[in-house]
């Protein structure tokens, strides 16, 4: 496919526009586990995936993680370009969670587009609101439910994710995705294993009764 | 002063936007206490603070609530017109925590407005993306730091909105700021006083030693 099928609001861009966002355009193949893109450093431009998986994370001072969202086919990364935004005063970490092939749009190109387009203006605006209702989510998530249903729902989630109930996931990973402790992770997992909703064994978390896992979420 | 004044790219509508923003505009005094708006079931318009202060919040299934940012004289809210972005899929209850005059701008005035000026429809990005920042520094502060040094700063800013060290506050209230419970922030406020930072009295907490409350918070 070429990234004039990706762009969602190709057609509303008149020619002149059209040129200079292909022309600026670079094509990037990153591999799993790359850090694309790091705090408020760098401006990399904004990221259409063609084809992977993105992670978007914060961290703390003392390297603790929680994802705050994670991107797909299709997807555009509006964060990896915030130095167009004064306002955002905030630092995400953006890793690509799968080998993944992304189209970059230079920062200045989609600022100088967005300044005279209403259409990419109102667009970028869409693209905040949606990152914002995730973090939203992710804040209700935190505050009002308890870290066992949270579990369980990152587990189902990977699996619908992956296509499989056999996830290839550390502890550790589990607690960077949820802003836990490994410990607080491995011991709720071995809770989960003698209920028998999983099975543990090294780096695989092996679900073995989605429904119960399901049951506990939706409590 | 007017609303064209207060209003911040009043000189980047043309005459016929501002006559339309003028002329659908209403003004509206409301007594502390009032909710101003509630979830998604009504879609009031932005909202253009004259004199006063308004508090965004979200609410649990139980009752309970965390407070997201307050807004001030000048500030614009947004999400009272949430309704206008397709992607908000998040409810935000707003009540007014001081007499508060306003200007409310219809939502579909403004939307209009902003389908065809940039000028808007950037701004609307740049007020998203500071909302964003808000909400973001408070998971920072939910995430990684401790409880005490949350209700400590949060003394210290009341401090500041209301320039007094005599904070009329009920404990239930300040744990619907941060998403606590009453018994929690009690015991808190004990233990602060204890340690010669508060003097407690019935609705009211006193600073008596706002030094050592920032030194908490900075740790």
């Amino acid at each position: 496919m070429d990234f004039q099928d990706y762009f969602p609001i190709w057609d509303k861009l008149n020619t002149i526009q059209q040129n200079k966002m292909l022309g600026s355009l670079m094509t990037r193949n990153v591999h799993k586990g790359t850090m694309i893109h790091s705090g408020s450093a760098d401006c990399t431009g904004l990221l259409l995936i063609d084809s992977g998986q993105l992670r978007a994370y914060i961290l703390s001072d003392t390297g603790r993680e929680i994802t705050l969202y994670r991107l797909f086919d299709r997807d555009i990364c509006l964060f990896s370009a915030s130095c167009m935004l004064r306002s955002i005063q905030f630092e995400v970490t953006i890793e690509a969670e799968k080998d993944t092939r992304l189209w970059i749009i230079p920062t200045e190109i989609y600022k100088s587009i967005m300044e005279e387009s209403t259409a990419v203006a109102n667009y970028t605006n869409e693209l905040m609101a949606a990152r914002f209702s995730d973090v939203m989510w992710l804040i209700e998530q935190i505050m009002w439910k308890s870290l066992d249903k949270r579990v369980a729902a990152f587990l189902l989630e990977e699996a619908s994710i992956e296509g499989t109930a056999t996830l290839k996931l550390t502890h550790e990973t589990i607690a960077n995705h949820l802003g836990s402790h490994r410990e607080v992770i491995t011991r709720m997992l071995r809770y989960f294993q003698n209920e028998g909703m999983v099975r543990l064994s090294r780096k695989t978390v092996e679900i073995t009764d989605a429904r119960k896992l399901k049951q506990l979420c939706d409590e």
